[in-house]
């Protein structure tokens, strides 16, 4: 289906730390997925504006335009791309609530623990904060690690948008330690991490922001 | 319409706190406004048992059952319930999408610092975790305030599902005082608490943990 590209808004730079996570992955990853044509428009990180608040009531990225639809949300804007696309959604009423119940699985039970651990632990350096959030990370962990034990992907076989949102939420957990004791869920990761798509969409956020680090150099 | 009933499963008894507030709340609220009958269901929350485990990967509640699909996370069973009920999602992709933004907002952008602040405040009594949550709850709260500010519902004049997840998370933040200065986010909640759908669903929910706690002192 050729279709007019949309438009993934995030920031104009950021610092080292967050490059290759910042969430405009999750619309950028889900339209590789479904080879639907994009392009970046940028806000800036540093002085934020009421134009952005207009379009992103939190400040944040990513946002997403499509025609007359702006959307905030990255879960929103994946379920939103995948719509109509037969192979991140199944098309029957059943399948689309199995999808998303685990979109909103990755974006509340898992996200949430995953956060507090990340806050507690990276921002606010506080010990006592992270421990507690890590004991209650790593029962959820091997409860996910379980469901995923022998199959591919949350549905089984079949990849779905909710893999990509699941996937983007462990990443940074992963890649910080936490998922150490949890082999299937490292598995599942490295799994998606091999999709082409995945791979296009890393490859170009990174590509964006040294292309933000060159100019600012130069400036 | 008239259909079968769906199920709804939740703990066969809570302790005095939680009452009113589980989250059976939600796909009871929705079910109750969209006319949909239903009926519920039991797990211990004492003994938790292997057949709950196979229902809800994460051992919790609540459940929905809907003739052969189970589903859990609350969020997944509002946006079921509501699927081909335009008093609660619109029809249009356009409409629906902005629905999923603000379920999605609710359960990932405005839950993650409720239940942040709620865990340090309430449950690990630890004041110093307690007061980082609260300084980023704060912002997070006035941002919405400044989204409902003038108007009934997060779409506008038109109530939605979204409304009924948005009030759940903010509700038990409210009723502990984390509020106090969001004056239009309580006028929010007070309009969502006069619609006679959540009146049902709250003293439904009350009379079940009522009948349970007789049983258990007769027991
Ligand atoms: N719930 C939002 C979260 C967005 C979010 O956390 N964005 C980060 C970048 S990955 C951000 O804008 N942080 C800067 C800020 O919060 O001011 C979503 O999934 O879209
Ligand atoms: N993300 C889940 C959260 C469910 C949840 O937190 N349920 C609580 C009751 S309101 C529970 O079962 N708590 C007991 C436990 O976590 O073991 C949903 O929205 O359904």
């Amino acid at each position: 289906m050729s279709r007019d590209p949309v438009t993934i808004v995030t920031y104009d730079w950021v610092p080292e730390f967050p490059r290759g996570y910042v969430r405009d992955m999750r619309p950028r990853w889900t339209a590789e997925e479904a080879g639907i044509p994009y392009k970046i428009e940028t806000v800036p990180l540093n002085d934020k504006t009421p134009g952005h608040l207009a379009i992103q009531p939190f400040h944040q990225v990513p946002i997403l335009k499509d025609g007359d639809l702006t959307l905030f949300e990255s879960g929103a804007m994946a379920l939103h791309l995948a719509d109509g696309q037969p192979e991140l959604m199944p098309e029957d009423r059943t399948g689309r609530a199995r999808v998303n119940q685990w979109v909103i699985a990755a974006l509340n039970s898992v996200e949430l623990p995953v956060m507090a651990w990340i806050i507690a632990a990276a921002f606010d350096k506080d010990d006592r904060a992270a421990a507690n959030a890590n004991d209650r990370l790593q029962p959820r962990l091997a409860q996910l690690a379980d469901v995923l034990d022998g199959k591919d992907w949350l549905l089984g076989d079949r990849f779905s948008v909710a893999d990509i949102i699941m996937v983007e939420v462990l990443r940074p957990a992963a890649d910080e330690g936490a998922l150490a004791d949890h082999p299937v869920l490292l598995d599942y990761i490295a799994r998606a991490k091999a999709r082409p798509a995945f791979q296009r969409a890393h490859a170009d956020q990174m590509a964006h922001w040294q292309a933000a680090e060159a100019e600012r150099t130069n400036a």
